[in-house]
C-alpha cells in the first residue's frame, strides 16, 4: 500500500472491472510507475485493461496531465515569436517535417519541432535529417530556444526529461501488443507536444493502409481526442486527417526524402508533398496569428533560406552531396495500363527491408536505403517499365524488399479520381 | 521471434483481438513463460486479455496441459489401492480436508492431499495441520507414496516439480489482479491436481460471501469447467457446489479447526462440518469404486485411527496439546432475538487479522489465533450473550477483529431455514 493509499492491484482491478479511475489514482500509478514503484507486470496488466475498456475523456485528460508532469514542461516565451509545431501519426514516405518547418518559420513563427527515430515501416524525422553530414539532433533547451529564437525552426531529439513517463510507458506498450489503442496514443502524442512548450499545435493524422489508423471513423476519435486534450491544456490545436493509402510523394528512405524535401523548398517537388505541406502551413499560420500566404512564401525561397540556416546552425552542411545508395535495382510493371492503386504499407516495408528503418532500437539505419517510386496511381506504364528503384548498401536485402513489392501495385484499365490529400478538418 | 515460430506480441494480440489461441500458441507461451523467455510484463498483459476475453473450452484444456507439462506427473500406480483427491476453492473455517483425508483412507481409498498455504482471509490447510507439535509437510515423492500405500492418506506439500509454469503465473496474477477468471482458477486448480497423479477428483466449489465465487452461476460455470478438464486428463471428476455464505462450523484458525476437525473424527463436531465432510467422502469412495458406508466408517472409530497414523507418519505427535492462545475477548450480541446472518467473509477477515493468516507470502501465522462462533445462524441469543470469542497472541489486534465484524451479524425475529449445505452436484 502507497502512501497516498492506492495499491496498483486495486487500481487494475478499477479499470479491469469497466470502472473510470479517479483523478488520483490516475495521477499516483503514472508517478508510481515513472519511479518503479509500480511494476512493469502491473502497467502492462492495466495498459491491457485501457486497450479493451477505454477512458473517459476526462480520464484521458488526467492521464496525459500526469505524463507531462512525470516531467518538465518547456518554457519558449523567450522565443519571441508565435510558437507552433507539426506531429504526424506517421506514414510512409512522410517527409513533410522537413519543408514544413522552415516555411512557417519564415511565415514569421517559431517551430519547435521536437523528433523521433523510426521503428517499423514508417521512418523517423531524425534518422532522414542525419543522413545531412555533421548534422546534430542533440540539442540543450537553451540552445533549442535560442535557434528559435534567430532561425524560427528546430528539428531535434525530445530531450528525455520530457514526460519520463511516456517514454517508460511507450517501450513497455511495445512488447505488450497495446500501442493500438486510441486513448493511449493520443495522450503519448500530446504529453510529449504539449512538454515542449509550444502555444499551438497541427495534427496530420494520418487514414490508410500505411498508419497506425486504417478506418477514417478511428483517425476522427484520434483526432478529436487530441484537439480535446490540447485546449485542455492550453495549446490551440487542429487536426487534419490525410490519406495514406498510398506513399506521400516519390522518395521513401532517408537521403532520399531530404532530397525531395529540397526540391519542395526550390518550389518544385511531388503535387502531394506540396500539397500537404502548404495545407498544414496555412494551419499552423493562423493558430499563430499570422497573416502570412505560405504558398507565396515558398515561391519566394525564403523557406529554403530558413532551411540552410536551420541546418547549418546545428553542425550541418546544407550543401554536402547526400549519401548515395551502394546498390540499385529496378522493379518493373508485369503488364500495361494505368496503375490504379499502390499499398502504402508494402512500400514502407520494402523500404525498411533494404535498410532505411530499423527493426530493434539499437540498429541502425542505413542513410542511402530506400526507394523512388517511378509511377503513382493515375500514371499510364507500359509492361516492363520501372515501378520502383530500390536503393541500398547491402544487396542481399533486395529480394525481401521485392517480396514485399509483390502485388503492391494494381494496374488496371482506369484509375479512380484521386481526392484531394486532406480528408478532413478537425478544429477545437 | 522464437525458434518455433512465434512471438509473445502476436500471441497477445490475437487473444486481445478476441481470437483463439491456437494449441501451438499456447504450448510455446507456456513453455516459453516457464524458461523466462517469455518476459513477466508480456504474460501479465496476455492474462489481463485473457480476463477479459475469456478462452475457449478447447484454449483452456490445452493451456492446462502445457501447465501440467511444464513440470513432472506423478505416477501413483505403485500405491496399491484407487487414489481420490479432494480440492476446496477455498472458504471460511473449511477444514474439511483434515478429517476427509483419514475418512476416506479408512473407507479403503488412498487419498494424496496436496495442500497449500493461506493467503488473505480463507486459511491454508498446511497452517492448520503445522499447529500440531512436530508435525512436517515436506515430503519426496517417494515418501509420500510409500504413506500413501501404508496409511492411505497424506496431507503435504506440493513439490515445486508439479506445473512451475502454474506457481510463476499465480504469483503473477497475485500481483496483476487477474486471479478472478474462470478459465484460470480451473486450470490453475486442474494442472497442479492431474499433476499430482491421482485417479479421481471431488471439487468442493463454495458459492457465498466467503468464498471467491459470489454467486451461483459463477460457481457453477467454474465447476463444469474443471469436471469437463478433468475427464479430458483421464480423471474423473465429480463437484459439489456448497455453500459459503456463512463459516463452516464454529472454528476458524489453525489450532482451533484442527481441535473441531478431531471432535468429527470422534463423532461429534457441529452439523454443517459433519455433513459436507460425509458428502465429499460419499462422492470419492463412489469415484474410487468402493462400496463402504462412509457414515458407517466415521462411527466406527476408524477413520481417527487413520488420522493418527497420518499425523505421527509426518512426525507429528497426536496426543500433544494444540496450542493455546495468549488473549481471547469476547464479542457479544447487542439485541435479543434470532441469528438470521453471519457473513462468513468478514468472519474470516476477523480470523486474519487476529493473526490466523498472512498478508504476504512470507509472514508468520499465528497458530493458537483465530476465533469461535459462539452463536450461529437459526440460533436464539439475547442481548449481551457472547456471539465470537476471539483468540490471539498478539492483543493490539484486536480492535481491528472486533471492527471487521461490526454488522457481521444480523439479528432478527425468525430465521429462515438454512438449506442443506450441498446446493447441486455436477458430474462429468
Amino acid at each position: 500500500m502507497a502512501q497516498q493509499g492506492f495499491a496498483a492491484v486495486d487500481v487494475i482491478r478499477a479499470k479491469r472491472d469497466g470502472g473510470a479511475l479517479t483523478d488520483e489514482q490516475v495521477d499516483w500509478v503514472i508517478d508510481a510507475y515513472t519511479r518503479g514503484e509500480v511494476a512493469e507486470e502491473q502497467m502492462s496488466a492495466l495498459l491491457m485493461a485501457i486497450f479493451l475498456n477505454g477512458m473517459t475523456p476526462p480520464e484521458i485528460a488526467r492521464w496525459t496531465s500526469a505524463m507531462i508532469g512525470s516531467g518538465i514542461r518547456l518554457d519558449l516565451s523567450t522565443v519571441g515569436r508565435p510558437t507552433v509545431d507539426k506531429h504526424s501519426t506517421g506514414g510512409v514516405g512522410d517527409k513533410i517535417s522537413l519543408p514544413l518547418a522552415p516555411l512557417v518559420a519564415a511565415c514569421g513563427a517559431a517551430v519547435p519541432q521536437l523528433s523521433g527515430r523510426g521503428l517499423g515501416h514508417t521512418g523517423g524525422t531524425l534518422d532522414k535529417m542525419e543522413s545531412i553530414a555533421g548534422w546534430n539532433p542533440l540539442l540543450s533547451a537553451t540552445s533549442m530556444t535560442a535557434q528559435l529564437a534567430q532561425v524560427g525552426a528546430v528539428i531535434c531529439a525530445a530531450s528525455a526529461d520530457l514526460a519520463p513517463a511516456d517514454r517508460k510507458l511507450y517501450a513497455l506498450r511495445d512488447v505488450t501488443s497495446t500501442v493500438e489503442s486510441i486513448p493511449m496514443i493520443a495522450a503519448s502524442i500530446m504529453s510529449k507536444k504539449i512538454a515542449e512548450g509550444t502555444d499551438a499545435l497541427v495534427l496530420d493524422v494520418k487514414v490508410g493502409s500505411g498508419a497506425f489508423m486504417k478506418d477514417r471513423e478511428s483517425a476522427r476519435r484520434l483526432a478529436r481526442t487530441m484537439v480535446e486534450l490540447g485546449a485542455a491544456h492550453g495549446v490551440s490545436t487542429t487536426a487534419l486527417l490525410t490519406d495514406m493509402s498510398v506513399p506521400l510523394g516519390l522518395a521513401v528512405g532517408n537521403a532520399v526524402e531530404v532530397a525531395e524535401s529540397l526540391e519542395v523548398l526550390a518550389g518544385g517537388g511531388p503535387a502531394d508533398v506540396v500539397e500537404l505541406t502548404l495545407a498544414l502551413a496555412t494551419e499552423m499560420v493562423a493558430l499563430a496569428g499570422l497573416d502570412a500566404d505560405p504558398a507565396e512564401v515558398l515561391a519566394s525561397g525564403r523557406a529554403m533560406d530558413r532551411w540552410r540556416a536551420m541546418v547549418s546552425a546545428q553542425g550541418g552542411d546544407p550543401d554536402a552531396p547526400l549519401p548515395a545508395p551502394k546498390h540499385t535495382r529496378v522493379v518493373t510493371a508485369e503488364s500495361s495500363g494505368v496503375v490504379t492503386g499502390m499499398d502504402a504499407l508494402a512500400v514502407g516495408t520494402a523500404a525498411w527491408r533494404l535498410g532505411a528503418g530499423r527493426a530493434r532500437k539499437e540498429d541502425a539505419v542505413q542513410y542511402a536505403a530506400g526507394l523512388l517510386c517511378r509511377a503513382k496511381p493515375g500514371d499510364a506504364v507500359n509492361a516492363g517499365d520501372p515501378l520502383f528503384e530500390l536503393h541500398t548498401d547491402t544487396p542481399e536485402r533486395f529480394d525481401a524488399a521485392i517480396a514485399e513489392l509483390a502485388g503492391a501495385v494494381t494496374i488496371g484499365a482506369t484509375a479512380a479520381e484521386r481526392p484531394g490529400i486532406v480528408l478532413e478538418t478537425v478544429r477545437g
